[in-house]
């Protein structure tokens, strides 16, 4: 990415929120519910956002002369500025959405008084390091667990799962997560499939016994755990349908090649 | 602080490394033990540092013609770029080294398996949400403790105590915390003021009867506890006399005013 930014030294410390949206032809899908979390997020680091319309202005222009068919949007605000890119879909996001993931669990660590587990900030590096335990493992990505089996989140998705007719993800609130804006727009147009959404916890044990799992982000879409410790499971005749559902289909992107991007 | 760093938006995502060192009339105090804590900080985000001696060059030239008595080194290395900047020592450094601040103790969570605790990492938004919860409570800074309710260290310093002739801090390896590199050279020292300096571990409760309490970092200095969760302390007479070992005294430094800049 040769893109640059002007900042400031204290913009370098993660000290902010941000939101990656999914570019499509026809604008930043779920560009409302991002800039409410975005909102909340903010709220939660006792931050000053501009104005919304000043943020949806800066987005206007930012994906003027967008070209291709889809792309990574990224509103990025400092206590200073806001930033606001476009850029390709990584090509890793492409693969795994394709592909599928290898999970790997592990538990989370307990969170402290002043957590902001259930705000989008751009203090990342742990996430990253969360990434390369989980690689150095074997996985691809991670599935983070309370102390008592309970599964919470991925570094930068939320948990779906399918249990005979139930769609289901964690209650975010319950659970001291970030609300996951894909996987809330797949609840809400589940019906359609003849699915039933539901918000509960679920242990890992109980989780190793349904019909699918995907983790949900606005890059990768849907990705399904194709194995999760190391146990393999089956494809999912439900991955073509439920990205479908979603609008993640013909879809042929920006190569991208850069390694590592925030989710 | 006006001075403007060009960097990518992959950078403002938290995932680098940093170190702050103090700046002396005669250069950058301690730099070699702050270079050596980047290194390692460095090795635990599996992130590769430009040589050293091209470090050393950057420094030396964002150095020069420095004007104050004291200023605020920074040595910042995301995943794609080395920035050097030199400031002030923030107003809120300089007034916490000569009054002190009031302490409040809090249990710091327990850290996940792939916990970058012990590495000085950009991503600080974890770090300031801690501190406007102890101001929230009346406090100006934080005290961290185990769930067994052990001492580990401060948001952006290390603890430091004195019981008797013992001059204490908690020993880095031990706790998983980060070395402080102010702390390792106090305890150096130690033995020339007759005090005998001592890594171990301690509990909130018998560090409530020990004779003198400091926060120890680059540009504080010590910041010494005139107050533990809300009970006075009286000013411990060797704060002057440790500063003065450290170095830190007649230092008439840049005004400052800027009101959050990492530690």
């Amino acid at each position: 990415m040769t893109e640059r930014l002007v900042v400031s030294p204290a913009e370098l410390f993660g000290d902010g929120v941000f939101e990656t949206v999914h570019l499509r032809p026809d604008g930043p899908w779920l560009l409302d519910e991002h800039l409410d979390r975005l909102a909340r997020s903010a709220g939660m680091l006792e931050l000053t956002l501009p104005p919304r319309t000043e943020i949806a202005e800066r987005v206007s222009a930012a994906v003027t002369g967008f070209p291709g068919a889809e792309g990574a949007l990224r509103i990025i605000c400092t206590r200073e500025a806001m930033h606001v890119t476009v850029g390709a879909v990584p090509a890793a996001a492409v693969r795994e959405r394709r592909d599928g993931i290898r999970l790997i669990s592990a538990e989370a660590g307990r969170p402290a008084p002043w957590s902001l587990s259930g705000a989008k900030i751009l203090s990342y590096a742990t996430n990253f390091a969360a990434r390369r335990w989980a690689r150095d493992r074997g996985a691809d990505d991670l599935l983070w667990l309370t102390p008592e089996g309970y599964a919470l989140e991925g570094p930068t998705a939320s948990l779906v799962w399918l249990a005979g007719d139930e769609l289901g993800t964690v209650p975010p609130d319950e659970a001291a997560i970030l609300p996951g804006t894909t996987v809330a727009r797949l609840l809400d147009v589940a019906g359609s499939a003849g699915l039933r959404p539901v918000r509960r916890m679920i242990t890992i044990d109980e989780l190793r016994t349904v019909d699918g799992i995907w983790l949900a982000s606005a890059l990768r879409g849907l990705a399904e755990a194709i194995s999760v410790d190391g146990q393999p499971r089956d494809r999912s005749a439900w991955t073509p349908r439920l990205l479908a559902l979603l609008g993640y289909v013909d879809l042929r992107g920006w190569s991208a090649a850069d390694p590592q991007q925030a989710g």
